[in-house]
C-alpha cells in the first residue's frame, strides 16, 4: 500500500498532545479519524515526535499507509475541511515503501520561546514562557553551546522513563535574542528562542534544558556547570522543567 | 478626585467587547471590578473606543476617577494580578483634571490583519482574517488612499446606528504588505495590514472599509469606485463587513 508523508502544524493549547488518549482531541486521533473516512476503515498514523499536551508544531511529520489514491493538493484541502481549526495539514506527498515518520527520521528541530519583559502579552500567553526577571542572555548562550555534540542526557530527561539509551547528539543548541515584535505582539521586551537540532530527544529533554538555561540566565548557575550536569546523569541536579506552551516542533529531517 | 489614565491591551477572543454586558467578561467590567477593590466602592471606567466582541487592543486607553493614591508601577502589578490573563494593564499615569478617555481623544489608530495565503495558520486564527484567494494589493493600496481626508462615511457604518454626524477625517489610510513571519507563524504567505488613523470612527467603520478593500483586491470593484461609494452615503453600496477578529485598536492620541 502507498505510504503518505504528512507535514502538520498545530496549536497544542487545547489538544491532549500527539498521542491518542482515552479522552480529548489528540493530533493522532483527529488525523486518524479524518483519514479513516477516505480509507473506509480505521488507519494508524505514526508521528515523528510524540509532543505533550500544550506543545505546538510548525512542521510535525506523520506517516500512514492507505489504499486510496488522491491528488495531494486535493487531499490537503479535503483533510483540512474535516480537521479542527487548531490542526492543519500543510503538505502531503507519497513516500518510499517502508517510510516511517518516527523510525526514518534523521534529525528533529525544536524551538522554545521565552518572553523576557516585565509584562505578559495577552497575545502570546499560549506560545511563549513569560519570564519577567532579568536574564543574562550571554551566559545562557554559553551554557547552550556546551550541550553541542554527543552526550548522555540522563540529567535532562523525565524521571521514570525507561528508554535504556540516553545518549543523543545535538547538531545545534543556541539561544537567540530577537525583538519578537509582530503585527499583534507590540513591544513586549526581547523574545529569546532556544533553537535545538538533534538526532533524537528524550521525554521532556528540551523543556528540562530550557528550565536549566533560565536558571543560568538568572545567575543561579554558572554556564561552565553544564558539563558537570551532563556527567552527573542525575535529573535532580538539573533545573526545573519549563512549561509546555513555549515549545514548538519546528522540523523533521529525513535522508 | 484624581483621574487615572490606563493603557490596556487585550485579546478580545473570549471577551464580549469593551462595554459591560449583562453576561460575560467585558473589558470594562473586569477593569471596574478590579479597581473597585482598591477604591472600596463601585467605579466607572470610560474607554476611548468601544471595541466589539472579538476585537483586540494593543493600546486602548481608559480613564477613571479614584480617591486612592498608589505608586503607578505598584498599581499596574496589583491590577494585573487580579485581571484575567487576556487583559493586561500596560501603564497607568495620573491625568489632568477633566481628562476623559473618549471625549479628550484627538485621534485613534486601528490595524486590520489579513493573511493572504493558501492555508490558515493554526496560530493566528484569532488574530488575522484568512483570505485564501489571490488579492491585487496594488489596487487595494490605491483604494485605501482614496479614503484619506475629510468625508461623510455613511456608506461604511453599521446600519441602524443614529449618530447624526457621519463626517470623519482620516489622517492615515494605507494597506501594507509584510512577510508576517514570526517565531511561531512559520511561512504562511504575505500578511496584509490596513493601517488607519482618524479623528473618530463610526460603528463597524474599519471593518466595512476592509471588507470593501478585499472586494477591490479580488477584482470585484475598481479602486476609483471608492469616491462614488463615499458620495452615495449608502451602506448597501459598499462591501461586506470584515470579521472582528482581525481588528486591533493600536493607539489613542491626546493633546
Amino acid at each position: 500500500m502507498p505510504v503518505l508523508k504528512l507535514t502538520v502544524a498545530y496549536d497544542g493549547t487545547r489538544l491532549v498532545g500527539w498521542q491518542r488518549q482515552a479522552e480529548g482531541d489528540s493530533v493522532q486521533r483527529v488525523l486518524e479519524d479524518a483519514l479513516a473516512r477516505f480509507e473506509g476503515r480505521p488507519v494508524t498514523v505514526h508521528g515523528a515526535g510524540r509532543t505533550d499536551a500544550g506543545v505546538h508544531a510548525l512542521g510535525q511529520v506523520a506517516s500512514v499507509e492507505v489504499s486510496f489514491t488522491h491528488d495531494a493538493s486535493t487531499l490537503v484541502r479535503a483533510l483540512n475541511a474535516q480537521l479542527p481549526e487548531d490542526v492543519r495539514v500543510l503538505a502531503i506527498e507519497e513516500a518510499a515503501a517502508g517510510f516511517h515518520a518516527r523510525f526514518s527520521a534523521r534529525a528533529k528541530s525544536y524551538r522554545y520561546c521565552i518572553r523576557n519583559g516585565p509584562l505578559a502579552s495577552p497575545f502570546e500567553r499560549a506560545f511563549a514562557w513569560h519570564v519577567p526577571q532579568p536574564l543574562d542572555v550571554g551566559a545562557m548562550q554559553q551554557a547552550a553551546a556546551r550541550l553541542l555534540g554527543r552526550h548522555d542526557f540522563s540529567s535532562f530527561r523525565s524521571i521514570g522513563t525507561d528508554v535504556p539509551d540516553a545518549v543523543r547528539t545535538l547538531q545545534a543548541s543556541a539561544m537567540v535574542e530577537t525583538s519578537g515584535a509582530g503585527p499583534w505582539l507590540g513591544d513586549a521586551g526581547p523574545l529569546l528562542t532556544y533553537e535545538v537540532t538533534g538526532d533524537g530527544f528524550l521525554r521532556h529533554m528540551v523543556r528540562a534544558i530550557v528550565g536549566t538555561l533560565v536558571e543560568v540566565g538568572r545567575g543561579w548557575r554558572d554556564p561552565a556547570q553544564m558539563n558537570a550536569l551532563l556527567e552527573a546523569k542525575d535529573r535532580a541536579r538539573a533545573g526545573a522543567t519549563a512549561p509546555p506552551h513555549g515549545l514548538f516542533l519546528v522540523r523533521v529531517d529525513y535522508d
